[in-house]
């Protein structure tokens, strides 16, 4: 009853175009295992590539929202959307990032009830907001968050990250993307984490 | 920031009457520390006292439910509830009597994604009913458990337990229950785990 | 096309345990019939004796609510999560707690619309929070409770109720448990509601 | 406490056009009292008179729904759209054409645990998806129909039945239209209903 | 592939009687086409005459609510309905009455984005609740209405066209009524719109 | 009370990077104007970029969707989502592509009552599903689409083009993105449609 990596054929690694597999080996060395993300994608190069550069684009900015910040967002919007993989697999990095083992299933599962600042509540009411009704958006939505601190630029990033994690739930879930094994212990013990 | 147990005042152990004490006891003695569930609900006596009696009433008896399948519908009916205490104290649980670390984030997020028998889909499917939309149930949905081999006393059973976690998710999300540290990681690791 | 009383097997009186019958016999000797509720539960002895410790406990205690208010949060909550029997026994007893004839109709199908003061209308607002989104309760539900003169113990009672009937709402639903006759009648005409 | 007829001016018998006090005295005649809708829908006459126009076109025309049959679809949308007047005063007209003093809560609380035949539970069942989803209505809704032995006239007439309370539940709703005491009680002991 | 006039029959012009004969030829005269509700309705004289009737009550009174207004409330009651039919006829109303060629595009999809007063807004957004959740308006949703200067009277006007119009919504959807082709482009281009 | 382009500052040309300008005046000159969705996303280059490559990667694959499905799918999928800016823009390319005036409108509003195949119901009917409740996809909506000839390449196309939109679809509300007038009436008359 083991669910496959993905209900898609997945690539191997010597199959997929050169940029796509120094990317995918790259993951591997740094995380010691090849996400399941990356092999599902891979069936697709071209989305692979637009869907890897959108993600950096966001991530990697500079901006108001710190790394932790930016995973509890994708924590939060993949618990709406009900997406196992990218609740397993972004649930890792925040453990890791905030270096707090308990955090993603408290915001996964209600971030009402998790242990963040007040700040990290608005942020992820905004996002809440964007995830599932993003069409009654309203200035008031934009003062909540500068009443933290958030920068309209902020806001943007907020809106982006929960839209493309929308996206990628979405296609996590048509596709039955299984989050690799290893994703749902790191950043739980103090070793196994890494 | 890191949330209290519960938003009402917990007793200490010798202000509780002497059963619920005797019970607190030997739930620490058996899990080597006291579940928060049993600190919230003695601020309460009588509450305690008839929320555990129904827990054992539904939990222990002989029933078509396996004990993993019972913790399952826990784990899934709290996820629906979004309530933190149960997803993360029951997932716990339900980790250490089916020996599957990764099961019980599986059916917290979403079951049609989850490692389990095609019967175990059934159960909860009719637990999400039970759980959302009870008002609807009809003939129909006892035929398809039936398919699954359940007989009319397994549903009371599932509808049971749904009906009961529907209960004490409500009580937890509104005295915001905090789960125990030590469940997050129980049932994950080898030894870790009791 | 008459339902039965349950889609499960009620027992006779004489095939109950004794504390059972002697409880059924009670209500009877009070009530002048035998609510089907407690024919219903009898098939499952344990938890017939769990939900009705848990029932005395939340209704027979001291608290800042009146009899009338706690029909009143039953009624409203079971209108909301659509369960026939509990609309109807349930309506009797406010019916009659509250002397009103006309209340439980009203509370059942919008309390917005009912003839109950300020402070009932924010006890409702805040059982139907409870009952229909509990994992979304913050601070301010509990201060607007407040403002209305109600403790964080009777904030408690009114979650208590709320979701004690949200599991007996569910159980008389998937039973399919027939309100008796009587209950119908029962506090509309001077005489007739006893 | 008691909430007024109507949120807006009521006007008097002798302050009407002559054409709506006719119809208004007619009505007195034989219920034996006013029903406050026409009360309340008398402070715009046009609107009146197009209302009642509606109703009589709908619910006086031949069909092949009975006179219960329509109210019940009436009692069911209303309970659907919470219009606490529509639900007493056309819950009353229920239990007295159908002779039946139990059937108008059955239906107004959930329709699938009323005792009604399964051609009343599929009409029923049609008009609460015209009630809450017509968009979504398509041929199978129809065909669902027709095996219970309804002509498409018959589904218009459930259809139109259903919009027309869809209209008047939205005004009672916004103009907080109060049932008049009588028709609690109506049809449910063998005297007091008329 | 092209969907018929209505899912029912349509009669001709000489089998229907005078007086809808003859405000069908009016309207035909007036709009250089006669719009597919005349027809559809005209399948059941009562309820076309009642139907008309209460249009005319509703969009001919003076009122605190211009032409272009009223026709506002048909669209974006009709958007949340999903009625193709009165979001592409009143649409075409709307461009002309307003003069505003995008106006009825922005209002069907989301009146928040749309080129509107603040009134409007106001206006607007209670038309969505009595559509959407007429049981939950409450005394705040008057007073909001009077801060932009609209009375009750011109309440009731809000609420009596999204009811009128959620019920020729339903009707629309459940008859499957085609939009006329000529509605599309009315008011869209400076000459082509009537 | 005209709406800005963007709620966010808009780059002038001159000051995008190269690749950027050199994109928007090849849009430019086919289109005859530049689309607000190019200004709106340049505010952040690199998410342009990504964003328009996965646009690229899905809307010009080979694929057993034509053009015209494609943007069937945008159409109904920002309808769902309230998204003006795409409704209104995509609404243009689907009319031209089909060169089918009404059609736009049609999937906009309830592509159930649209002049399109039965396949295309089908097609619209999964695309509905990933973007209001991907979570719940399973076997059984593949299989639907097979019956249909719809390949599982197909049925990743129409899942990847409303993940897509439903990404662009929030970011136009966030942003508030104005459709540029000239959508409007492009392919609805014959000389008017480039």
């Amino acid at each position: 009853m083991t669910q496959p990596v993905s209900r898609y054929p997945v690539p191997t690694l010597d199959s997929v175009p050169d940029d796509i597999r120094q990317k995918i080996l790259e993951v591997q060395e740094k995380a010691g295992f090849v996400p399941n993300v990356f092999l599902t994608f891979a069936h697709r190069p071209d989305e692979f590539r637009a869907f890897f550069a959108y993600h950096e684009a966001l991530l990697l900015r500079e901006s108001g929202l710190s790394k932790g910040d930016k995973e509890m967002i994708i924590v939060a919007t993949s618990g709406a959307n009900r997406c196992l993989y990218c609740v397993v697999a972004h649930g890792a990095l925040l453990r890791i990032y905030e270096k707090k083992p308990l955090l993603a299933d408290q915001v996964a599962v209600n971030y009402l009830k998790a242990d963040i600042t007040p700040r990290q509540q608005a942020m992820l009411g905004f996002a809440m907001k964007v995830c599932n009704d993003s069409a009654s958006i309203v200035d008031a939505d934009f003062a909540a968050l500068r009443e933290h601190g958030f920068s309209d630029e902020d806001a943007w990033d907020i809106a982006g990250i929960t839209a493309l994690f929308g996206l990628s739930d979405r296609m996590a879930n048509v596709t039955s993307m299984r989050p690799n094994d290893e994703f749902y212990l790191m950043g739980r013990v103090p070793k196994a984490g890494r």
